[in-house]
């Protein structure tokens, strides 16, 4: 493994992907949450909903097409593209936890970083990859990891301390190029 | 990582899951492939039927539903629930080659092996799973990897010489139980 090029890790939802706008817009249709909801940190976004509508979230993130359609990240797609001159990059998202989004992440994927090829895509549980470099906002993904950790932020993580932290996609590019 | 079990990464195809004897019974749907027909040592399936017909493998596999009703290999539920008791055993699948397999192959895996949880499950390209034990018919998923390596016997691979090999899973069961 010596000759090979150093090998960055990156999740996807609330990394390259935005679930948290997507869950906001179809609590607003259904439940007539405001649209410029703010999740507090440390808070996740089940949170910011009344009680009896807070497990709504697992029938949204289970329905076919939740993935499909989701927001990129702002700078994601320019970054990776440069990362990639450097670095072998590697898509590896915990999807097997919602085993309806493993095709639309797939397409999701190919439509929004078809430079990325399907041997570079990895759909796990535990993330037990032979990588240097995570980037992941999920501090449990961490723990079991001995290379570099980055900490991309997301209301959820923000009370962490302890952690190399990147805010965006530009603070990424100018840790890693 | 020093306190944990030692890890198993089992591959599916030709190692717990059956694709030839499908692919023989749609070429003898098809094309009237005999049903008996024998893989020689060092061929691949294709190498069996004739020129014009080679490339409906691609079809085949293509297909939504062809990973869904495979035959499971003999012995590998049995063996692989006594190996969860000393080890971590994860499936780990080049899936991402045929994404319409995603799907197929998680259901196929939670009817057959449904000890093994989603948090053990990858779909991959490349294998760069952090593993002590890799478990494969494929010699090209072992190039990258450091651990132990088992080739398991399939047609294609019989000639090759210079691995550990193992022909069936009482075999897998001994040498690792």
């Amino acid at each position: 493994m010596s000759e090979r090029k150093p090998r960055i890790a990156v999740d996807m939802d609330e990394v390259i992907a935005d679930p948290l706008s997507k869950f906001i817009s179809l609590y607003n249709r259904d439940y007539g949450i405001p649209l410029d909801l703010q999740i507090l940190p440390g808070n996740e976004m089940y949170h910011h909903v009344p009680e009896n509508i807070k497990m709504k979230l697992w029938d949204y993130i289970n329905e076919k097409g939740f993935f499909r359609d989701l927001a990129v990240l702002p700078d994601s797609v320019e970054v990776l593209k440069q990362l990639q001159e450097k670095y072998d990059i590697f898509i590896v998202s915990a999807a097997m936890e919602f085993p309806n989004s493993l095709q639309d992440k797939y397409e999701w994927l190919a439509e929004h970083f078809p430079f990325i090829g399907w041997q570079n895509i990895i759909f796990c549980g535990h993330k037990i990859v032979n990588v240097d470099i995570l980037i992941d906002d999920r501090i449990k993904n961490f723990v079991d990891f001995d290379g570099r950790k980055l900490l991309f932020s997301s209301p959820h993580n923000m009370l962490l301390t302890g952690y190399e932290r990147v805010n965006n996609w530009k603070e990424v590019g100018e840790k890693l190029l």
